[in-house]
């Protein structure tokens, strides 16, 4: 059993499971085996670095993958979208940012154009930039997001596509950790799931042991978002709505709320935390992960992830629904 | 076509909905309602008002219904509890508080307990004191909530309670507004949904009609988190965890941040608050809403909201699955 979407059909992949392009984390490696697993691999571009990207399309060899980048930092360096397009990705993803010029540009290219939007404001933004794919990001996510929960935000960006852009596809991000919450994106209205965290918690991640250990042990209470962590890395959000989530682990329960007297001592703290960052201590940097970290009790391959997760969202939805093909 | 799950068995009723014990809002009207259509209407004794409460439950005339505390405010004066009691309530729900010595004063008198809870650590203590419902609420929610998204929060509650209390029934709340809502609910783990917001815009709620209007309006963006709406009510909540969420209307956007400020006027602000209340002015007052008032169009008869929920998420989760019966 399979399950068959707007999404899968789209991009021509057999599980409507895309993952999450995270800085760092997402490497070619990573995407390789999502998209091998019949998935879609999107590599983290992140902030972007020309020799990381470089490395990592080498990393994915043959496979078929897609990039994403973390749009208002991209737009410093915008040749870092040129680089990538030249490799003609699967799809070119842009969160986080005023979309043109870009996203024109990326369509004239004809690569498909995801944007992930974190409210209903940014959602009509990205219609009118004429996404193919808009990914609607839960606050309960990994990493940055907005103030929408992912249970409202899926029917009502579904509402409003169906009336102003029916042909956009819709998929849901934050939280899905399991088949449970794949099937729950798909009654809600998504075509399918965009995952972070519970690929950091895979055999192919780019994560220290240390940070894959520290999400198989939190529960979902262990997050909180924390500017914290963006100032000691001087990641200088312009749009103050969009807040980091990460463990509240030493490091964000000493300075969480005392982001200025970090400024005071950057230099000093700026140095210790990429330390214990390289070293993969999982408190005294920061560890990005979602609430869902409360549901990951291991750290597979990615293959394994992806066929559980079909499998028991199958299960879940039965045999007679729309989604479910034999 | 209807929906059985262990929600319906354990309380005797037709479909797995419970109407929110909203303070001011779920009078004895709309829960008689609720119960009258299949659901269970749970009166909202919300801080606790001995008159208030005799008259909701004279409205609510034969119709079997339960009712709710916020758990601190209902603590200050006990009797209250005694007074619900001599009802003989369908159920007895706790929010927001230490849950000892009332939990055992409710179970002692053999009426069935439901607790509302905001966190794994909240759960862990509804389940040590005998909970036979434990209801989570996720941060979407109109009204109080703490900070987990109800998209990660009920799989991993499912996880818990089947591991740790496999007979206690798990309830989803937060942004529940129409059978997609219900039906991703029950997938994630959950044997049903208490409903707020959807049932405040409803014929039969006490809301005045510029609040009805005012839910109706707003897109899922519309809300937040601010304490301006407890400081200006004197409503001094005592755990920080649990932040109210309302309209971000005229009041808010003029509070919100600035609640020391409020105190220094409190005396005027009081009463120009309440008087705007009273007279259902929805931009001087505090309107308490969830993200879901995206989805949220009409307000017709709360036998009419629960058909068409129902009525969706059986067709949303097709013949063959377990909920389903014909
Ligand atoms: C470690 C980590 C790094 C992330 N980095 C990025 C990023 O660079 N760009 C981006 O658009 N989103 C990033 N995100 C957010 C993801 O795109 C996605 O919205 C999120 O992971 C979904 O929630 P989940 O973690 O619960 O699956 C990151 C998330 C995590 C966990
Ligand atoms: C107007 C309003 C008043 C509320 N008052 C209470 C209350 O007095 N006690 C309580 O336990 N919960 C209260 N809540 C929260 C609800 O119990 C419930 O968690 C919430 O409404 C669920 O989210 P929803 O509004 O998206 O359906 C209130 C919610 C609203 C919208």
């Amino acid at each position: 059993m399979h399950l068959k979407t707007r999404l899968t059909e789209k991009l021509g992949i057999t599980h409507p499971i895309l993952l999450a392009p995270m800085g760092v984390m997402a490497g070619g490696k990573l995407a390789a085996a999502v998209s091998e697993a019949g998935g879609l691999g999107i590599i983290g571009g992140g902030y972007g670095d020309a020799d990381w990207l470089e490395a990592q399309f080498a990393a994915a060899g043959t496979s078929r993958v897609g990039c994403g980048f973390i749009t208002w930092s991209m737009a410093r360096d915008p040749k870092l979208l040129d680089q990538v397009l030249a490799k003609r990705p699967a799809v070119l993803m842009l969160s986080f940012g005023e979309l043109e010029p870009h996203a024109s540009h990326i369509k004239k290219q004809r690569v498909p154009l995801i944007c992930q939007v974190q409210g209903m404001k940014y959602l009509r933004e990205a219609v009118d930039a004429g996404a193919d794919i808009i990914v609607t990001e839960g606050c309960e996510a990994g990493g940055h997001s907005g103030y929408r929960g992912l249970f409202t935000f899926v029917p009502e960006a579904a509402d409003y596509l169906a009336k102003h852009s029916p042909d956009t596809v819709l998929v849901a991000a934050g939280g899905v950790g399991d088949g449970r919450g794949l099937a729950a994106a798909l009654l809600l209205g998504a075509d399918g799931v965009l995952i972070g965290t519970r690929f950091v918690a895979s055999k192919e991640s780019e994560a220290p042991d240390g940070f894959r250990d520290a999400i198989i042990r939190a529960d979902g209470d262990a997050t909180m978002k924390s500017n914290s962590v963006d100032v000691v890395r001087k990641r200088y959000w312009p749009n103050p709505e969009f807040v980091i989530r990460v463990l509240k682990n030493r490091f964000v329960s000493k300075w969480h709320g005392r982001e200025r007297e970090i400024e005071k001592v950057i230099d000093v703290e700026h140095e210790r935390f990429w330390n214990a960052f390289k070293a993969g201590d999982a408190e005294d940097s920061g560890v990005l992960m979602g609430e869902v970290s409360g549901i990951i009790k291991d750290a597979p391959p990615a293959a394994k992830i992806i066929d559980d997760m079909v499998a028991q969202a199958c299960q879940l939805l039965g045999s007679s629904t729309r989604h479910v093909v034999r």
